[in-house]
C-alpha cells in the first residue's frame, strides 16, 4: 500500500521556524497579606477587572474571625463558624475524656441541645481600626537610650490602649504593622461562650498524616464547625458569608480573609541569617528532642496516646515547617535576592538626601541589635518555657499577674495592662484539663536542652535543677504541683503578691525563683532587640513610603488581612498537578497504600464510597497568599460566597515566609462542595449541611 | 475538670534519648541487567532467598519476545505475545487509514479471523548463546593500526556468524558484551506473520500524554497484543508465561525479562563528558526543531495529524528522555562519582602488575579516539539522515544493498551480511504505507540543521544541497520519488548495482551522490572511534574480571538480560508515592483537570466508571533495574508468572543510563489484573481475557 498527497507549500515554509523555550507573558502576581484599610485595588482592577465596594470590605471584616492560632468565619446568621479541625484540635483534645476520644472519633451533635461548650476557647472580631502611628512616634524620643525608648513605647501603648477601649466599648489591641512603620490600634469584639457542633475523625482531617502534610495533592476534610453563643442563645452575627454549593472552577478569582501569623519578607538580609543560623537550627532540634520523647510516653498506652496527641501532631506540624523554612533559607538563591534587594533599596535611599537624612544608621542599628542578640542567643531561645507546657504557662501567668497588676497601667507588660485581663484571666480559670504527665514529658525535654546548651554552672540551670535530673525535676513539679485545680488557682490570684510570695506549691515557687532572671532576659530582648529593631525598620518602612508612596503591605502580624488570586493547579517536576482533588483521588490514596497508616480510612469514610458522588472536588488550591495562621481562612469567591477555607500551603510555599511567588506556591483549601457531601453522605449531618445552604438554623 | 495520671518513671527514663535521623540498614541493591547465563546467583539467594533452577532460566529466554525497538512475552499456548503499545505504535500507525485511525480509536478483534497482519513486523525468540570471545581475541592484532583492526573484527564476526547460522538454522547476530569484554554469538528464530489482536485508544495506552511521560504515579493501559502465526496457523511457542489474575502485591520478588537498548555505566569518563558536552545538546536541539516542524505540519488538518501521530510521539518521548539524561550528566554529583569510581579501578589496576600490563594505554587510547570524535563530531551528528526519514532510509538500503552485496560476506557492513539479508529485504519489500509528506518535513528540518552546524560550504552540504533552500530540495525529493512503491524497489533491486547505477529516481539519485561521503564517514567512525573503544573497554573490562571476579554485568546492549527487585513505593519531596495505582486515580486525574486535554478519557474508558472495580490496581512501580528497550517486557513473580508488562521508568530512573540506584527510581509497569479488568469490563474483550487466565485460545 502506498499513500501520497501533495505536499502542502505551507508546511514546508514553516521550517524556517527556529524551536526554543518561549517565555511566557508575565503573570500577575497576586501577592500579599493586606491589610483590609489599604487594599491593591489597582492591581485587582487590572489583573481581575475587580474593585472592592468599602460594602463588600467592611462584609469581609465582619464575617471573619480570630480563632486562637488560626482563623475562622461566621457561615450563617445564626452564629455558625467554620475553621480547620487543626485549628480546633486544642479545644476538641480538651474535650475529650478516656471514654470519648472526640479527637480520633470526631464529634457529631445531632441537635442544637447536643452542641458541646468549649472550655476556653475565645473568639474575636474586628470591629474597628484607628491609625495611630503619629501619636506613638511623637511620645518616643528618638535620641534616648534603647531602654528609655522602649519604655517610652510600652506607655504610650497602655495610654492610647486604654483610651481607645473606654471609648469603644471594645477590646483594643495595638497593632505594629510594617515592622514599626505604622502604628494602629485594632478594637475587636470577644465571644467566650462557643460550642462544637461537629468536627469529623482526626483521620479524615488530617488524611495521610506527617506525610501528607504541606503536601498537595491533598485529601483532607481539615473542617471543624462551632456556634457562637451570647446569652445562652446563638448569637446573630453582623455579617457572615453565603455558602456556595457549587465551589471554586479553574481560573476562578478568590479571596482569603484570616490572620496570618508572621512573614518575614521586610527582615534585613542579616535578621535572615540569624533565623537560618540560629533560631530556626536550634528550635528544630528541640522540636525533634521533644517528638522523640513525646513518642516514647504516647507508645506506652491508649491513654498516655490520647492524652499526647494533639501536643505530639503540633510538634509535628513544627517540625516539617521549620525544615521548610531551614531549606529555603538555606538556598543561596534566596538569600542572593534579599542581598541584592536590600543594596538596591539603600542606593536608592542614599540618592535621595531627605530620605537618606530619616533613614541614616538603620540598617547599621538593626545590625548591631542582632549582635547583642547573637551574644545572648542560647538564653533567650533555651530558656523560653512558658508556651510549651501548659502548666508552666500558667503557674507563670499566675505569678506575673501578681506583680504586674499592682504596677500603674503603663508600666505593666503589655498583655497584662487593663484591656487584656479578660483575656488572661479566661484563660488562667480555664476548667480545661491538664496533663501533668504530657506537661513533665515536655519540661524534661527543655531542662535538658537547656542544661545541654548553657551549661551545668549557667546560673538559671543551677536554679532550675538545683543539681539534680531535668526528668527528676521535671516529674516531681508536675507530679506535686496543685496549679491543675482551678480553684487552687483562683484563690492564688485573688491573694496577689502576698500569696503568690507565700505559696508552698513547688512549681509557683521553682517559677517564682526563676521569675528575676527571666524578667532580666525579657527586659533585655524588649530593650535592645526588639524597640531597636521596631523603631530602625520602622524608619526603613518610611523611606519606603517615602520613594515608591505605601505600594506595599505589611508583613503578617496575626492580625486580619486579605489575599487574592487564581484557582490554578501547577507544573511539578515531568507534569502537571492539577488544581483540585476528588473523592476518587482519596480513596485511591487509601486503596493504592493497602490502607496501611497514615493513609487508612475511618470506618465512616470507609463505608460511604459506594454512597458518594466520587467526582466531587475535595480541596483545591490557589495563588493566594497566606502564611501559617491563615489556617481556617475562608475562601471567598468575587460575590463573597464561601467557597472553601484555607488548611494548608505545599511545600514551595514554605519560600512565602521570605519571599512570595507563584510558579508552584499555593495555598491549599477544602471545597466547599466537598465539605457538603461529606457531611451529607459520609457523616449524615444533614442539619448542618441544610444549616449552611439556608444560611440560618434548620428547624426540623 | 483536672486529669492526672501517675507519671511513669519509664517515660522519664526515655528523655536522655536524643533524637536524630535513623540511617536504615541499606537495603539490597536490585541492581543489574544479566544475562541469562550469568545470574547474580548469590544476591538474589542472600536478599530474596530464590535461586534460579536451568528449567526457570530457560522458560524465561524462550518465553522472552524481542519486538523492534522493544520488549514482548508470550502469553498463551496458541502465540498470543503482548507488548506496549508505544513499542506496537509504528505498526498500529501503519495498519491505520484515513478511514480507520487505529492509534488514535483502538483495535479490537472480536474473533480470530479479525485479527490484522501487521504490513513489516518481525519478532524474534533468543534460542541460543555461544561465547566466542576466544576466537574474536585470536583474530585481532592489537598491534596493528585501528584501521586494519576493524576490518579484521569485521571480517572475524562474519565469518563466526555464517558458520553459526549454518550449523544451527537459526539467524545468528553478533553480541559485544562488557563493550568489548566478551563477544557471543546469540541464535533467534524469527517470526514474520504477525497479527494485530487487540489495541487499546491512544489516549487510554498514553494517558496524560507528554506531561505524565516518565512520570509516576502513572495511569496508562500502554498494552498491546498481537499474535503470531506460521503457515497460517497460531505458533505454538515452546513456552509462554501463565497469566496472574492477581497480580503483584507490595514487596513482592519480581523480575523483568526483556531487551535494555543501551547503558552508558561503564563508559569512561571521558565519554561520558562528550555525551554531555556535545551529542546529548545537539540531538535535543535537532529534535525540538523537528517536533516544531512536525506539530505546525500537524495543526494543518486532521489527516496530517493522523499521518504524523506515531513520529510526534516518538519525538516527544526522545525530547523528554534526552533532556533526563542531560539532566543527570549536568549534574555534577554524578560526574563526581564517576570519575572516583575510574580513578579508584587505575589506582587498583596499577597495583597488580600483570593487570597493569595487560591494561597499559586503555584509557588513554579510549581519551584519545574521544579527542578524534569530538574533532568530528559535527559531521557524525548532522549528517545522519537515513534514521529518520523512511523513504530515505529505504532508498539508503536500496543503494547499499546493490553495493554490499556484490563484496565477499567478510568486507560488507554488518547489517548486509548473508545472515541478516533476509531481515534486510523484509524491511526493504514492506507493503506499510509510507508518508511523503511526513518525511519532507522531517527531512528539511535535518537538512536546515546540517547547513546551519557545517556551514553552506561543507562538502556534503553543498552536495546535499546544490545551493537550494532545505524545504524545497527535501519537498522535491519527496514528491517525484517512486521509493514509496515497492514494485519499484523491487525491480532495482533485483537489478543490482547497475539498475541503481542507471536509476533517475531522484532520491535514489541524491542518496548515490551522498553516499560516498557518508561511507567516508562511517569508515571512519567505525575504524577511529568503535573499534578502539570496543579493544580498549575490553581490555578494561578483563581487568576488571581479573581483578574481582566477572561480578559485574555488561551495560545493555539490545539482547536479552534479566532484573530483580521489589515491588514497592518511596519517598519524593515531602511525602510517599504509593507502589501501586487503581482505576480511581485514573478517574480522579481526568476529573481533577476537568477531562481537559491530555487528561480526557476516551468514550468507551469514560463510560466504563460504572462498571469498574474502581479499586484495581493499574500501575504499579518496582526497583527493577531497566532501561529503554524494556518497554513491553513482562514483569514475572518467582512462579514465572505474568504479573505486569513494563513500560516506563520515573523520572529519577533517568539516571540509570549512567548509574542504578533505588532510593527513588523505579520502573514502570501495567499491572495484570488491570489489563484484565480493562479488557473485560471497558473493552468486552472477555475472547482475549479468557484466553490470558485460561492459557489457551477461547473456543466460544
Amino acid at each position: 500500500m502506498r499513500t501520497t498527497t501533495a505536499l502542502p507549500a505551507a508546511i514546508l515554509a514553516v521550517l524556517g521556524i527556529s524551536f526554543g523555550l518561549t517565555t511566557p507573558s508575565p503573570a500577575p502576581a497576586d501577592e500579599g497579606v493586606w491589610t483590609l484599610d489599604h487594599l491593591p485595588v489597582r492591581a485587582l482592577q487590572t489583573a481581575y477587572g475587580f474593585t472592592p465596594t468599602p460594602e463588600w470590605v467592611e462584609h469581609v471584616q465582619k464575617a471573619s474571625v480570630a480563632f486562637p492560632g488560626g482563623s475562622a468565619a461566621f457561615v450563617s446568621e445564626d452564629g455558625l463558624v467554620i475553621t480547620n479541625h487543626h485549628v480546633a484540635r486544642g479545644q476538641i483534645q480538651k474535650l475529650s475524656t478516656p471514654e470519648h476520644d472526640y479527637l480520633r472519633d470526631g464529634f457529631y451533635a445531632r441537635t442544637q441541645a447536643e452542641e458541646l461548650p468549649c472550655p476556653d476557647l475565645e473568639l474575636r472580631v474586628l470591629v474597628t481600626m484607628e491609625d495611630v502611628t503619629a501619636r506613638v512616634r511623637a511620645a518616643v524620643d528618638p535620641k534616648a537610650a534603647p531602654k528609655a525608648q522602649a519604655a517610652q513605647l510600652r506607655a504610650v501603648q497602655a495610654k492610647l490602649e486604654k483610651e481607645f477601649s473606654d471609648r469603644t466599648r471594645l477590646q483594643g489591641r495595638f497593632v505594629e504593622l510594617y515592622r514599626g512603620g505604622e502604628y494602629w490600634l485594632y478594637g475587636y469584639r470577644r465571644y467566650t461562650d462557643v460550642r462544637l457542633v461537629m468536627a469529623p475523625e482526626g483521620q479524615a482531617a488530617y488524611y495521610g498524616g506527617d506525610w501528607d502534610n504541606f503536601t498537595y495533592p491533598r485529601h483532607d476534610l481539615d473542617i471543624a464547625f462551632v456556634r457562637v453563643y451570647e446569652n445562652g442563645k446563638p448569637v446573630k452575627p453582623e455579617r457572615w458569608f453565603r455558602w456556595s454549593a457549587q465551589g471554586p472552577l479553574a481560573d476562578d478569582l478568590v479571596f482569603v480573609s484570616g490572620h496570618p501569623g508572621t512573614t518575614r519578607r521586610q527582615l534585613t538580609v542579616a535578621q535572615l541569617e540569624y533565623l537560618r543560623d540560629l533560631q530556626h537550627p536550634i528550635r528544630l532540634g528541640q522540636l525533634e528532642r521533644r517528638m522523640a520523647a513525646l513518642q516514647a510516653f504516647a507508645a506506652t498506652g491508649d491513654e498516655p496516646a490520647r492524652r499526647a496527641r494533639s501536643t505530639i501532631l503540633s510538634v509535628a506540624n513544627n517540625i516539617k515547617r521549620t525544615r521548610g523554612y531551614l531549606d529555603v533559607l538555606r538556598d543561596p538563591s534566596l538569600i542572593e535576592q534579599k542581598r541584592r534587594e536590600e543594596m538596591d533599596l539603600r542606593r536608592r535611599v542614599a540618592a535621595n538626601p531627605q530620605v537618606a537624612a530619616e533613614t541614616r544608621g538603620a540598617w547599621e542599628r538593626i545590625a548591631a541589635a542582632g549582635r547583642e542578640l547573637r551574644r545572648r542567643h542560647r538564653e533567650h531561645l533555651y530558656r523560653d518555657l512558658d508556651r510549651t507546657a501548659t502548666l508552666v504557662g500558667i503557674a507563670t501567668q499566675i505569678v506575673r499577674h501578681a506583680s504586674e497588676t499592682e504596677k500603674p497601667n503603663e508600666l505593666r507588660l503589655p498583655e497584662f495592662r487593663e484591656t487584656q485581663l479578660e483575656t488572661q484571666r479566661f484563660r488562667m480559670f480555664s476548667p480545661a484539663p491538664v496533663y501533668p504527665d504530657v506537661d513533665a514529658v515536655v519540661l524534661a525535654t527543655l531542662l535538658d536542652d537547656a542544661r545541654r546548651a548553657l551549661g551545668p554552672r549557667d546560673p538559671w540551670v543551677k536554679l532550675a535543677l538545683g543539681g539534680r535530673e531535668p526528668a527528676d525535676v521535671a516529674g516531681e513539679l508536675m507530679e506535686r504541683t496543685r496549679v491543675g485545680d482551678v480553684g487552687f488557682r483562683r484563690v492564688l490570684v485573688q491573694g496577689g503578691s502576698a500569696a503568690v510570695r507565700a505559696s508552698d506549691d513547688p512549681l509557683i515557687a521553682w517559677v517564682r525563683a526563676l521569675e528575676p532572671l527571666n524578667r532580666e532576659l525579657r527586659d533585655w530582648h524588649e530593650a535592645q532587640v526588639q524597640t531597636v529593631e521596631s523603631m530602625e525598620a520602622g524608619r526603613i518602612a518610611r523611606a519606603r513610603f517615602a520613594l515608591d508612596g505605601k505600594a506595599i503591605y505589611p508583613d503578617a502580624t496575626g492580625t486580619l488581612r486579605l489575599s487574592y488570586g487564581s484557582v490554578k493547579g501547577y507544573e511539578d517536576g515531568s507534569t502537571r498537578v492539577p488544581w483540585k482533588t476528588t473523592f476518587l483521588g482519596l480513596y485511591d490514596r487509601a486503596e493504592a497504600f493497602d490502607g496501611r497508616r497514615p493513609f487508612d480510612l475511618p470506618p465512616l469514610v470507609a463505608g460511604a464510597r459506594a454512597k458518594l458522588d466520587l467526582a466531587t472536588p475535595l480541596n483545591f488550591v490557589s495563588t493566594c497568599d497566606i502564611i501559617g495562621g491563615n489556617s481556617g481562612s475562608p475562601v471567598l469567591n468575587r460575590n463573597l460566597e464561601f467557597v472553601g477555607i484555607v488548611f494548608d500551603g505545599n511545600i514551595p510555599a514554605f519560600r512565602w515566609d521570605y519571599d512570595y511567588d507563584d510558579v508552584q506556591a499555593r495555598c491549599v483549601a477544602v471545597h466547599s462542595a466537598g465539605i457538603l457531601e461529606a457531611l451529607r453522605r459520609i457523616y449524615g449531618m444533614d442539619r448542618l449541611a441544610d444549616e449552611l445552604t439556608g444560611g440560618k438554623m434548620a428547624t426540623r
